[in-house]
């Protein structure tokens, strides 16, 4: 079946889970998670490349005008984008690609490359939401609201999204295992098997013309 | 997740081994398997409402006239059809539904319930759909040719529908793994999840105008 790499936009509420259900994806699975461009200075241990591309202000610039990234946003002074050639060059490679970008971000990318798949992994209930943050116990009650507040702004494009996962409490493992599957399930998809649909007509074709 | 029961139609060349995928299925995995009505006679061993409704023409005709079928053929001088409420019951009820039909009746499917999912299961290439109808050993050369030239017909729908699973040699159970995923995956799907969607709106508006 298809050669051609899946492009998958994983989302999700600040707060809900969904750094451990990627951090447990790649762990098990072959994906390659997309490496986003930055112009804040590297931390202690980051590698260029690894972490992110690190750039300057100039050269982060350049890429918006010259419409190398899929998306990208200013940050607390800082820009932050996806690289549209890295990305590119692992789909043709044949790898299945995720990009970890919030809700804005992802939407600007079904823009650009309409068989990217979305999905949105969410808390079973607000209320689960809200108890997470609080169980964190690393912030103030204020940031906790603030953070409601962006869950209540984002929910609005849940529907925009192709996919919902819920991420319930002590069930890591099925939220990973759902993931995995409707990417994998991709490759099957009828749209992107055009090569096979083309081939098998053509192989038909020659039955019905000629002789068996 | 959602409640509602997904309705599946597969559907593939004759000859091609579909019928040993959906046994294989059936029997490993809880689905609903859609029964079709006929005008024709039951044959020995054969009962009303497990292997087919037997009606009569008079009663065939009066479910055409007033839409109680999703779709229907004469075939050999024989109606057959898959009646609406039947399925609609499943559904509704929660179950997930297989109907295994041909291709004209797929697409008419598909038309009546947009969120039908369409599986189209096929041999890897035209020439093992030749070998295994020559293996089978129990048709004559002008027979195969014949079904050869319906697969050539029927390949021409193949890109409408929504999933392609290839039917490898010695390959059944994965396959029928692949059509289970798929029909699952179905469940996550954000159209499938409105009411989800609305529920999770509406606690997370709560917390914005309210307090936490």
């Amino acid at each position: 079946m298809n050669k051609q790499g899946v492009l998958t936009v994983v989302s999700g509420f600040s707060g809900a889970g969904k750094g451990c259900v990627m951090k447990a994806l790649l762990k098990k699975y072959n994906y390659e998670l997309s490496i986003s461009a930055t112009t804040r200075a590297p931390r202690t241990g980051e590698e260029h490349g690894r972490e992110y591309f690190f750039l300057t202000r100039e050269e982060f610039q350049g890429m918006i005008n010259n419409s190398e990234l899929i998306e990208w946003a200013e940050y607390v002074g800082n820009y932050y984008g996806t690289p549209k050639k890295y990305v590119e060059n692992q789909l043709n490679a044949g790898k299945d690609v995720i990009l970890e970008i919030e809700i804005q971000g992802a939407l600007k990318v079904k823009n650009q490359f309409p068989d990217a798949l979305l999905i949105f992994i969410t808390p079973p209930t607000g209320e689960e939401l809200k108890s997470r943050l609080i169980r964190r116990g690393t912030e103030s009650i204020d940031k906790i609201k603030q953070r409601l507040q962006r869950a209540a702004d984002e929910v609005i494009h849940m529907e925009e999204y192709d996919y919902i996962v819920l991420n319930e409490t002590d069930k890591l493992e099925e939220c990973v295992e759902t993931v995995h599957n409707i990417i994998q399930n991709e490759h099957y998809k009828a749209s992107n098997n055009y090569n096979f649909i083309i081939k098998m007509k053509d192989e038909l074709k020659a039955f019905k013309e000629g002789d068996i």
